[in-house]
C-alpha cells in the first residue's frame, strides 16, 4: 500500500477544492488561515487519507498529477493550458525517448509537460532571451523534479537554433513566421511543427509563410473545455468557462518535389530523391 | 538528415489530406485508384519528401504522429478521440514509467496512447470480455510496434482485477459505477480514476456511487474542438464539427477520515493514520 | 434628423462600455462619479451625439436597444438572457398580433422581449405565484413603456390557466412537467411549447412526461454565445465566456391518432378527425 | 377550438421528423413516395392533428413556426440562420412597427425574418443587384405571405440608398467596409448597423473602417447551437453541429464631438451640440 516518505512532493486539496503544494519535510509544519498540520505527522500515511487539522478543516493528502503541476506552476506571463497541452502532444508525437524543441521557455508550463513525457531517454531543449523567465522555468521544473530532462538555452532564436534533425518544434512567440527558416532548419524532415497564437491576425500571418518555408499539411484548431458542476442530481455545466486561450497550429516540414523539367517528360515515374 | 528504412511504418498524405498507412516493404507496390508507387521508390529517401506517382498524383512520405495513428485505428466500436485522450493523459497523470490498467479494450485507440506514452519502462493492462475486440486491438497495436507493452486480460472486471496498487485506471463502460468496488481495489491509495461516458445520465448515476466507494474530487468536463481552414486571407473554422463524443469523469481514490468519536474530542489533531 | 425629446428613455455608453439608463427630464442632473451631466444639454441634440462633462469624460448618447433593455432588467431572479431569447421568439413564432402566455413571470426579462415583439395588436399573459415578482416586473415594463401589452395573473398555474385557445406557452419554472396538463389544455392544437431549464435532471425529466402529455416534436438545445474583443488588428475571443444559461426545450401540442381499431383495416384512410 | 382552412400553409412532420410544406387546396392531393394524401382530408380538421396515410406512415399537422419557415427557404445562397438572426432581432431592435434597411436580399431569409417582426405598420427594404435573388426572395416571401411588408430595391448601394434616417440596417455582404459612408448616410443618428460575414479577415477590415466612418460601440460575436437527442433516460448531445455560418458584427452611427478647440477650455461643459 502506497505511503507517504520524506521529501515527497505532495498536494493537500481542500473539500472546497483549494489546492496547496508541499515538499514533506520532517520537523516542519504547513501553516493555512484555517490552521496547522505537522510534515510528520503526514509523512509516512497512505496516499489519499483524508486529514483533519487542529481546526477541524480536511484535506486530502493526495501525489499532484501532471495536470494539477501545470496549472501550479509559478507563472510570469501566460502559461499554455492543459487542455491544449494534452492536444499538442498526441499531435507532435510526444512520447518517452523523443528530443523536443521549444521557444519560448516563458515560464516552463508546456517545458514541464513536454520533460514529463519524453522521460528519462528524451531530452526537452528550451530557447528563451530572458534569463529570468528560463531562471523561473527552471525552478518551476526543480520543484517538480523535472529539470534533468531540460537543456537551456538563453539566445535568441533569430540566430538559428543549435539542434538538427529534431522531432519536433514548438514556438510560443508572438510572430513565429520571423522564425520558419530556423525552424525549418532544426526539424528532422517530415519534422513536427507547432505554435499557439492568441490573435487571428497572427494565425493568418503563420499560415501565409508556412506555405513558403517548406512546410505542409497545416492544421489550425481550437480547444474549448467546459466543466459541470459534479453533483450527480442536478447535472449542469459551470456557470462561466475560459472562452479562448489560444489558436493552436501544425504543420509538417516536407522537402517539396523539385519542378518537373519538361525534357523529363519521359520519364514513367519521377521521385523527389534528393541526395542523402 | 533521416531518410525511411525498409520495413518503416509510414504514411502516404495526398494533397487533398487523404491519408494511406503502409509499412515499406522492398519489391512491394502501393497502388490505389489514383495510380502506382513502388515501396522500392520510398525506401531510402528522406522522411517529408513530395513524391509524384506515374499519373502526376502527389503525396507526401511521412512518419505517423500519435494522433495519426489513433485516427487510422481499425475499429469495430467507438474509439476515444485524440481530444480526449491528450486531456486524459493529463488528468491520469500517464508518463514514462507509468502502471495503468484500463476496461473496456475496445479497439484499442486509448490503450495505443496509453502504451505509447508509459514506454517500455511502463505497463498497460487491459481488460475486456470479448476475446475478438482484444485480438483487434492486438492487432492495431502491432500494427504500430506497441504490443509489447500490454498486457491483455480476458475476463470480466465484475470479478475484480488481478491487479492492485495501480497508479491509474480508466473505465471505457456503459456503467462503471457498477464495478466502483473493484476499481477502487485495484487503484493505489490516492490513485487516479477515469471514464468516458456519452449520456448524461450515466454521468449522474456514476457521481452519485463514486461518493459511496471512497472517491473524491470528481472532477466531470467535455472537451470541443473546432478545426479552421488553413487559408491565411480567409481564415474561418470548418462547416461542421463533432458536438459530442462524451463526458469525461475523473475522481481520486481516498481514504475517508473516520466519523470522530464523542470522546476524542479532547486530542488537539487527530490525523486519520489507518494501520500501514 | 432624429434627436431626443423630454421623456425619452436614452441610454449614455461610456468608451469603457459601462452603461447608464435615464429618462430625459427638463431640469434634472445625471450624476456619475465620474462628473455631472445636465439633462437639458442632452434634449433636443441628435441621438448618437458624444457628449463630454465638465470632468472630461465622453459618452454616447443611444437609444437603448433590445437587448441592451434585457440587460438593464432590475432583477431579483436569474433572467434569460438575449442568446436564447432571441431563439425562442423564432421558437415559438412570436411576433406582431400573437397571444402568448409565460409563468413564471420572474424578473420580467422575457415577459419585457414578448411583449416588445407581440406589439399592440398582441398580447403576453403571464403567471406567477408571487406578488412581489410581478410586481418588479411590472415596474420593469413600465420603465421601458412596455407594461400595456402585459396582462398578469397572480395565481398558481396548479390550478390551471384561465386561457384556451393559445397560440404559444413558455414555462420558466424548476418543475415544469408538473403542470404538463394545465399546458397542454392553454394552448392551442398544435401550439408551441417552451421552457429554459438549468439542469440536464429536469430535461430528462420534462421529456419523460411531455411525451405522456400530447406533445410532440421535442427539441433540445443550448446557445453559446462568444464575444470577441473588437480590434482589427488582433482578432481574438474575450478571456471568458458564459458556459450555460440553461437547456431549451421545445415541443408542439399535439392530437394523437386513436388507436386503429381492428375492424377498421377496411378503409383507405383514416383520418384522425376528431370532432371540432 | 382552432383548425385548418383552405388556402393555410400547412406543415407535415413524418415521425423521422421530415418536413414538408403545402399551401392547402380543396381537390388536390400530396404524394410522397410514402403515399398519398388528400387536402380535402387536411382542410377543417385541428392543428396539431396526427394523420396516418394509406399507407400508415403517420404525419403531424402543424402551422410552421418562424423558425421553420426560415430553415424551408428555396435558396440559391449561403442563407443566416435561425441561431443567428434570432439575436440580430434583439440586437437591431427589430419590432411592430420598425423600418429596416438590408443588402443584399439573397434568398431572403432574414428578410423573411424582418418581414414577420416589423408586421404591418412596419417595412423592411431590401437591396440587391442581382434581379435572380430578389425575384427568388419575392417568391419565398410571397409563399409565406409577407411581401406586403418588403420593398425591393434592384440596385447597387455603392450608389448610395434611396432612404436616410432609417432605424437599422443590415449588410450581408462580402466587403461591407466598402459601403461604409452610405451605410452611415442611410442610419438615423444612432441607428443600429448589423454585419455577418464568414472569415475573421473580413471582421477585421470591416472593424478597421467602422472606426473611420463615425461608428462606435462595436460588437462581434459568435453563436454555437448545439442540439440534444430528446430522449429522457439517455440525454446527449447530437454528434455532430454546425461548427460556423458567420461572425456577427454590430454597431452604433454615432456623431464624434468636434475635437476641443484650444481656447475652449475654459468652458465647463462642452455638449457636442450640432445644428439640427
Amino acid at each position: 500500500m502506497r505511503s507517504t516518505h520524506a521529501d515527497d512532493l505532495a498536494m493537500l486539496v481542500a473539500h472546497d477544492q483549494k489546492r496547496f503544494f508541499l515538499r514533506l519535510e520532517p520537523g516542519k509544519d504547513f501553516q493555512t488561515h484555517h490552521g496547522i498540520l505537522q510534515h510528520d505527522d503526514l509523512i509516512g500515511i497512505p496516499w489519499g487519507s483524508e486529514i483533519r487539522n487542529h481546526l477541524g478543516k480536511c484535506y486530502y493528502l493526495l501525489e499532484p498529477t501532471l495536470r494539477d503541476l501545470l496549472l501550479n506552476i509559478k507563472r510570469r506571463s501566460q502559461i499554455i493550458f492543459p487542455k491544449d497541452i494534452g492536444y499538442i502532444l498526441l499531435r507532435l508525437s510526444i512520447g518517452p525517448g523523443k528530443t523536443v524543441v521549444e521557444a519560448g521557455t516563458g515560464s516552463g508550463a508546456l517545458t514541464t509537460a513536454l520533460a514529463w513525457m519524453v522521460g528519462q531517454p528524451g531530452k526537452v531543449i528550451s530557447y528563451d532571451r530572458r534569463e529570468d523567465m528560463q531562471a523561473l522555468a527552471y525552478r518551476n521544473l526543480k520543484r517538480v523534479g523535472l529539470e534533468d530532462q531540460v537543456e537551456f538555452r538563453l539566445h535568441d532564436i533569430a540566430e538559428g537554433f543549435d539542434e538538427t534533425d529534431i522531432d519536433a518544434l514548438f514556438l510560443d512567440l508572438p510572430s513565429p513566421q520571423i522564425y520558419l527558416p530556423q525552424a525549418r532548419a532544426v526539424l528532422g524532415n517530415g519534422g513536427m511543427f507547432g505554435s499557439i497564437l492568441p490573435t487571428a491576425n497572427q494565425v493568418s500571418a503563420l499560415l501565409h509563410d508556412l506555405q513558403r518555408n517548406d512546410f505542409a499539411l497545416m492544421e489550425v484548431c481550437e480547444i474549448f473545455l467546459r466543466f459541470y458542476k459534479p453533483v450527480p442530481e442536478r447535472l449542469r455545466p459551470t456557470d462561466r468557462m475560459v472562452a479562448h486561450t489560444g489558436y493552436l497550429v501544425f504543420a509538417r516540414a516536407i522537402i517539396p518535389e523539385p519542378q518537373p523539367e519538361t525534357d523529363a517528360s519521359n520519364a514513367d515515374f519521377t521521385p523527389a530523391k534528393p541526395k542523402r
